[in-house]
């Protein structure tokens, strides 16, 4: 297929600058004051797969943020790939340690990235991935290369727990049936050796608010003689490890499920370096659960994290005050077999049980999903393992991401498909923290990768 | 001394008038965005002590804010009464409290102020109590009652350590020269049971910062790999107190004073209802040291509480980051013989220790000050329990204070005089909390009282 790589880069700087132009709306979905920006970044993306080629595109209404559904349907005889992507982004903050403004990309030269990457919030995660898929679909219709029948659902709530996602895939299952659903929104090894991520943890994610006296106090004339709900909360949030660092919610592990030390084995075959790992993170040392390997740890063990905490007096200076009261963000990452909802269930029993009396406890649920394994052997995994055999020139490794697109098993649930993860961006690339970029290598790579899979999968489903 | 009754009766609704516009102007000394308020309040406590009879007042420069400092000498052989007080007070968030704007005072009329309170930040701390030193001046004068010297002190820095006004009285001691200090900053029982602190707190505050990865991280790809450093945080703040609510900092407990069992039974005479005081929290349970009741545990016990905590995502919505910081501001109240420099050391060292390797601490002292007892057999003492009597009808009781005033174990060392902590507020005014309001009972009574203090202190010195 040497044509898509002449084709790339005759148009590699338009596909760079229609991104660019993308990346500029702030569609940050956790956040109710870039609501407008949200819905007119749909509208952007519904113009640019009308240009691509699709025959039809509409923008669906959900309770939440729309959906943007396109399709070319050539032969309803023929395989249907469905490609799921968002175009919602997470919020910037904080803002200082960006060295250029998040919405205004710019494509800079890192170590990494030689051919330069293009920074911005969500160039990698998600609307440059995604929008390879665009780029990969104008190119097989101007070539009338497309083998198949193609769908696109980009939604715009990923980054807050897809709810509207759910509601609309429930209600809308022969509108997206399927073959084979293919997705760009994780990441390889390296740009010398490409990977497919065969498993994904699930997700919990809930507020807790801890609430002491009725109002500040200042903390001579109270301090010692009530609970302090700072001090409190960090007691509950410093139990819920122990000395090994394992969680303490009772029957939290109950449903793991163990990898065998064979699977365990093949795993560490992975390139890993743990020495450039901590450099990278200028760290002394990694930290984690007894018994398991770093890169154990972050894709087939559950983690419990504190994202956010506040109460208090945080501004410049002292104040003497006990606060009336404190909160926490808090996510638990789980692996296959471990139901999302029956987990929020346990933290919310055990942490309320946490409370002494001088307090109260309010957990409210944020949102959750759950894990996700593919198989190897399937056609999908064999077709995209082809694609990126012949634009990298060594085959993809399979690895276990310790990340959540809890939409994969919703997916196999209503739409009885399996997902294929494609990724092409790098854990260098800072998604979800200041400074995301994305390398313009990886994303012209991705365009010339896609059609490939097209190709294959539908030779293979012969 | 019935005069004064009917001064201030006839005088009252000036009274009140002249210290709601001396409310209305911010002098948050925390913050420097209010730093033009602070000089402006400065210059509104010159004029009135101009205005009240001082005979000289100057605005002192200080490496911080401005020390006003007057005085009217009427016979060098009288004895000399130091007045202090502060200009500045608290910061007001959480604004979205009050029940009207901190800065903008009105009366309202509560359960315990059948007669109204001023609500407003600095109401009772200090500015209300500050002033009814000014009014009472302002009567003796009028009525040619003065029966001694009077020097007033009156400063910018207590809400943040009161670091000028030491570098002020160790370079002018002469000027400063009195027989005893009088400090209305302080509370008192209920309006029906006057009481005089005898004992104060001391303070050490810090600001701590956990460090863990240079940069914000994906919860999903790193997660359950790194050190958090919230939930290290959390981890290193839970274990500054032990099972039983002790202290776990080594030689924290070192040089407490302890008191007899005799002085204990002496302060469980002050009336104390344990459900009023829950129920005015709000509270199931009050919470504290083991072997300590809630009165003790306020007040001639050390504590550790934390004033404030943020890190990671704190807005709208969900962020699944791991945050490359967390901060904490942390403050101590200290009993006599408890060093403060020493406890922050202390802490420092082991606080410190307490960092996993996959973290690094930092810990700013922010400011502190020694605790303080005042006998109760001095002529000073005696004097305030005179007028207390004279004008509530009943002897004040000596309590201890969980509170710190720094300066006045600053006052001992260098002016070699005591102080005498004559205060009307209540511990329900709100210091420190939103609503801070001061009884027009009170600030009335206070005026009435104070001159009774200089008749008897005068009286008991010959």
């Amino acid at each position: 297929m040497e044509n898509i790589k002449a084709y790339v880069q005759e148009h590699k700087d338009r596909f760079i600058n229609e991104l660019i132009e993308l990346l500029k709306i702030p569609s940050v979905s956790a956040d109710t004051a870039y609501s407008h920006d949200v819905f007119e970044t749909a509208d952007a993306v519904k113009a640019s797969l009308e240009k691509a080629g699709c025959d039809f595109v509409e923008i669906c209404d959900t309770p939440g943020y729309p959906i943007v559904y396109g399709e070319k349907i050539i032969d309803k005889s023929l395989p249907t790939i469905l490609v799921y992507g968002h175009y919602d982004v997470q919020p910037p903050d904080p803002m200082e340690l960006w060295t250029s403004p998040p919405f205004e990309p710019v494509i800079k030269k890192t170590e990494i990235h030689p051919e330069g990457a293009i920074f911005a919030r969500g160039a990698c995660d998600d609307k440059g991935q995604m929008y390879m898929h665009v780029k990969a679909l104008e190119y097989m219709v101007q070539s009338n290369t497309l083998p198949c029948n193609v769908k696109f659902m980009i939604e715009g709530e990923e980054e807050i727990g897809s709810k509207s996602l759910s509601w609309f895939v429930e209600r809308n299952q022969e509108k997206l049936k399927n073959d084979v659903i293919l997705i760009s929104d994780t990441g390889m090894i390296s740009n010398q050796q490409p990977s497919i991520t065969t498993g994904l943890r699930g997700l919990s994610y809930v507020e807790v608010e801890v609430t002491g006296p009725n109002r500040d106090l200042h903390s001579g004339l109270y301090g010692g003689a009530v609970a302090n709900p700072i001090n409190i909360l960090a007691k509950m949030i410093a139990s819920l490890h122990d000395e090994n660092n394992h969680i303490t919610i009772p029957g939290f592990y109950d449903n793991v499920a163990e990898l065998s030390l064979e699977e365990r084995a093949e795993m560490a075959k992975a390139p890993f370096n743990l020495e450039n790992y901590k450099k990278a993170l200028d760290l002394n040392d990694v930290y984690g659960e007894s018994g398991y390997v770093t890169n154990e740890r972050n894709s087939i063990r559950p983690t419990l994290d504190v994202n956010g905490i506040w109460g208090g007096y945080t501004g410049e200076g002292a104040k003497t005050v006990i606060a009336s009261k404190a909160f926490a963000k808090i996510s638990m990452r789980l692996v296959p077999n471990q139901d999302w909802e029956q987990i929020t269930e346990l933290f919310t029993k055990h942490f309320r049980s946490l409370a002494p009396a001088g307090v109260t406890v309010k957990v409210k649920p944020h949102h959750g999903g759950q894990g996700y394994v593919t198989p190897t052997d399937s056609i999908g995994y064999k077709a995209a393992n082809m694609a990126y055999t012949e634009t990298f020139g060594v085959p993809a490794i399979p690895v276990r991401s310790g990340g959540s697109i809890p939409i994969v098993a919703l997916f196999e649930k209503e739409l009885k498909s399996k997902t294929i993860l494609m990724g092409f961006g790098l854990d260098s690339d800072a998604i979800h923290s200041p400074n995301e970029h994305f390398g313009v290598f990886n994303y012209l790579k991705g365009i010339e990768t896609i059609p490939l899979f097209y190709k294959y999968f539908v030779e293979l489903s012969k």
